[in-house]
């Protein structure tokens, strides 16, 4: 580097080393001229130092050189470290005691004016992505790539220390027919034929474990070719597990030592063991949701037995239909104003199946505020709000439906929906939970069939293995999700390892045996000789570091992440390819848009 | 596991444990049946241990569980560890002085007969691969992929410990009309677009060093769209670092710590530290490689000067043509039979440019036995073979061409047939070498024009600047190879970080401006906004796993390799895909094989 070494990085470069020369390098944050002194703060992975010139004891050719610099300009300084005077002490900076009188500055690289400045506010996305090398210099961001090396080396480490190998599995797979659209790879040595990119090892992982090696992990990227939803990405780091000679409760114990680990190291946070765990029925009848936000309580209550009988069509209707009418109580909202009420109809319009939504508001006075005056009487409306244990000042929310899952879905959006509007989540808290005994099959009601609730290899429960003939729908699958704070971070399963219930599986997923063959044959090959009990799980890395890091978007903790129509900005992927690539693949394209 | 749980691992139960009930899970490795006394070699990952069931002691039901087992079959044994009399202790196995009295067999799986055996030896490739889950139960295959999980650990360990982080980039990428053939992959939002998968992360890494981290790695799959030759893979895993503020020696100096390292972690070798250096130039000059085996000398010696002015076409020409007549000594070798002869010289006329071979082998007799006999005389054929210092019973092997690159090279790749003949590679040692100094460009025959030696990106050395207009090919680089026995397992160089010598850089090439720019224009970008000197180094790690491992084949170190023409044997990759998947992407096959 043009003769001048690094002695030290810049935050490194503090009061213990007054009196001695150093050398530091990086980026100019800023420069300050004020007429004979030259401040320049430079900048570099570890902080800032400050650089200061000035005109009288350095050289003419010195001083014009640090007037010649300009933000984000590399450069190599070799100084004295100096104690500041008292009155320009920086205490919000590790080197504010100090500064670094310049004897010699090496400008390494010119930078232009850049299209935004690494302190500037309020950047927008666009701009951010297409210039991410300089949107990556933001402290902030530099923050989360090294809390997330720092979270990689740990999650290995707990892992390898635990008796897990890591074993690289293969991107280039074969397609599947089952789960997410894959993004496809066309052969060009068997043309017409095309590899898949992995949405999960999950079967490499079976089969690894069918190999023997017992204990397998792997921080492993997938991908997805769907669209796009926030918090989404084409591709994604997965951090995968598998055992064997295992069952739920194992899994379960090693994981949770996992997270305690994890959130002890990166946010020095207790997790509190064992986490609470939940079964599916229990979390969709309590909080309308598979994933339940546990920092607030706002339950589900079912009121039906209270309101039946009205003259209310939308209560009747549903009641007698074979549904329910149920509510949640918010807490200290009765006085909801008119236009929140009806923005809170309007959501479950737009983003739930429920239609409609009633209110009774019991103000602060004693008396109710009630879309339901005309069909109830102040005491029914008392008997329906106390079945919540409401108070003057709160909100009851009563919605109904003829389909129970249909209601309990929407109650449990509209109760996140009001927990986001009145604050209630943002309690500082990291409230996990698992999911546990969830459905195996899922009914698809566009394709007419069941399909896999977790995936075709989960293991049904051994005490409902005799239902998988009689009643599809109510056979469980030794499955679990972890939650945090109302999100899914990971999820896994006790897998089938039986070829005779992976083929009655394949069977009641509709397969043909024809096409459970071609797709999974191996797999059944390798069931019938001899294939160990096992299962795992797997989290989603980059979700898990976005709390980590307290990010509000996935592409706060992702380096190079794509954009909503899955493109990148940067680099303008995806397109066009060289000539005759397509010609060497045996391909055409036929639309061209 | 239908009630009993794992207490050991099947090695773990030794004599420590006499007298203890255990618990142990794994495949059933081999049964033997001598009347009353069924043992069972149980396997696990850690090794085997011996099940013993006496028909004497066990009820019926547990005897004829016993009998029933078979090879593969997967089971869990609950029994007292109990010492073995003196005349059944196995002093091979680290279990060999116990015996497991079962008092509890769990059939966990049953296995029909596999197509062959665990132990088997020289079962062919294609079963192997085909059955991989069976083939991976070897022990051999199970230890390659502990000492890669290990290697992996250490790798991870030791940069991160050096403040490198580890940063992910992405899969999905922009193509590149540079290198080798990318593998791409249609997008379906942007029909007839396409991203490529990446050779390696070389400008994410670049583009992280303009974004301030420093220092970086990354355990990155590489993919590569090349016919396969032997030890390739289409997807490879690369040891990916980069570091800014650093020149040669910086990188180097680190990468000698690590592999130091490695090789005392792994495989207790102290590595000489340091590691010894060569340019190109002398590489070539001396051994006819940029990869020299420095476990043999046989070094390439020029006998122009003593041959010339014969009458002796082959080299009379080679060298009036501007080339050279040069050869290496065969130690010991004089004896080489007329078929092993010829068998060089075909290897030669296959395998390189090279066309003919002569020799003179100077026998214990003190006679020679020459191709040369008419046209030097003994005096002559004296004066050369002394040039080599050849003694009796050794054989000189002379080669001429008027083209000393393709004389270097044929004799280099002679030189490693010779060795590997004659055995004299297999020292048992680790040679390490870093080969520095290489030429910027190569010229390519076929394009006409010239190709990056190792990458676009890669600088020129200083004091060579002043020729890249005027002798391209004269220009050397600041890129380094590391070598070992023979192989290269890694190398790098420091890159250009100026828009202006990589503007230069992308003209000699032969690209249009347009063609850069669209291209690589955010690089370009890039360097305008302040881009750090930097540089750093890749290791192909699957080909290191095979030093480590001494592994024969790339496949052996490679969980699930594809087999030569990039298909995968055990799922039957690529595939066809589902109806209306090529649709969604606008693409069509138009020639189907």
């Amino acid at each position: 580097m043009l003769g001048l070494k690094r002695s030290h990085m810049c935050a490194e470069v503090t009061e213990c080393l007054e009196g001695q020369s150093v050398t530091v390098t990086g980026w100019v944050n800023k420069r300050r001229d004020l007429g004979p002194l030259i401040f320049v703060a430079l900048r570099d992975r570890t902080g800032i130092v400050q650089i200061t010139v000035d005109e009288n004891s350095v050289s003419e050719e010195l001083y014009k050189k640090a007037v010649s610099v300009r933000g984000e300009f590399v450069l190599a300084v070799k100084g004295i470290v100096t104690l500041r005077t008292a009155e320009n002490v920086n205490p919000n900076m590790e080197t504010g005691k100090i500064e670094i009188i310049a004897d010699e500055i090496r400008i390494l690289s010119e930078a232009e004016t850049p299209p935004f400045g690494v302190a500037d506010k309020g950047v927008k996305d666009d701009m951010r992505l297409k210039y991410r090398y300089i949107d990556l210099r933001r402290p902030e961001l530099q923050r989360n790539f090294a809390m997330r090396h720092q979270a990689l080396q740990i999650t290995r480490k707990f892992f390898s220390d635990g008796g897990f190998y890591e074993i690289e599995t293969p991107n280039l797979i074969a397609t599947s027919p089952e789960g997410a659209r894959d993004y496809i790879v066309p052969s060009r040595v068997h043309k017409g034929s095309f590899y898949a990119l992995p949405q999960s090892p999950q079967i490499f992982k079976q089969l690894l474990m069918v190999s023997g090696f017992d204990k397998y992990f792997q921080v492993a990227r997938c991908f997805r070719d769907e669209d796009l939803r926030a918090n989404r990405q084409p591709e994604f780091t997965q951090i995968d597990v598998e055992m064997s000679f295992v069952d739920v409760e194992d899994i379960i114990s090693i994981n949770e030592k996992f997270i305690k680990m994890l959130f002890k190291e990166m946010l020095n946070v207790d997790v509190k063991m064992p986490i609470d765990r939940m079964t599916y029925a229990e979390a969709m009848e309590r909080f309308g949701s598979d994933k339940p936000d546990l920092r607030f309580g706002m339950e589900i209550k079912n009121v039906s037995e209270i309101v039946k009988g009205s003259s209310f069509a939308m209560f009747e209707d549903s009641i007698t239909n074979g549904g329910s009418v149920r509510g949640i109580k918010a807490e200290g909202c009765a006085n909801f104003t008119r236009k929140q009420l009806d923005a809170l109809g309007d959501y479950l319009k737009v983003s739930t199946k429920v239609k409609g939504l009633a209110y009774i508001a019991l103000l602060e006075t004693g008396e109710f505020k009630t879309t339901l005056s005309k069909f109830f009487d102040n005491d029914k409306l008392a008997e329906i709000v106390a079945a919540f244990g409401a108070k003057q000042g709160d909100l009851v929310l009563l919605c109904a439906d003829s389909n129970n899952n249909t209601l309990l879905e929407g109650l449990g959006a509209l109760r996140v929906e009001v927990a986001g509007n009145t604050g209630i989540r943002e309690t500082g808290e990291y409230k996990f939970l698992w999911v546990t005994e969830f459905p195996l099959l899922e009914w698809a009601e566009e394709e007419q069939r069941y399909t896999a609730k977790h995936h075709p290899f989960t293991a049904p429960m051994d005490e409902d293995l005799e239902f998988l003939d009689s009643d599809r729908g109510r056979v469980r699958a030794k499955a679990y999700d972890i939650v945090l704070n109302g999100e899914e971070i990971g999820g896994g399963s006790v897998r089938i390892y039986r070829r005779e219930i992976q083929d009655k599986m394949f069977e009641l997923l509709g397969f043909s045996e024809e096409t459970a063959r071609e797709r999974f044959g191996y797999l059944l090959d390798a069931f019938a000789y001899g294939a160990p009990p096992h299962g795992g799980i797997a989290y989603g890395f980059d979700r898990l570091m976005m709390f980590i890091c307290g990010a509000e978007s996935i592409r706060d903790v992702i380096a190079f992440p794509k954009v909503k129509d899955a493109s990148c900005p940067l680099t303008n992927a995806p397109s066009n390819v060289l000539d005759g690539t397509l010609d060497e693949l045996g391909l055409s394209v036929i639309i061209n848009q």
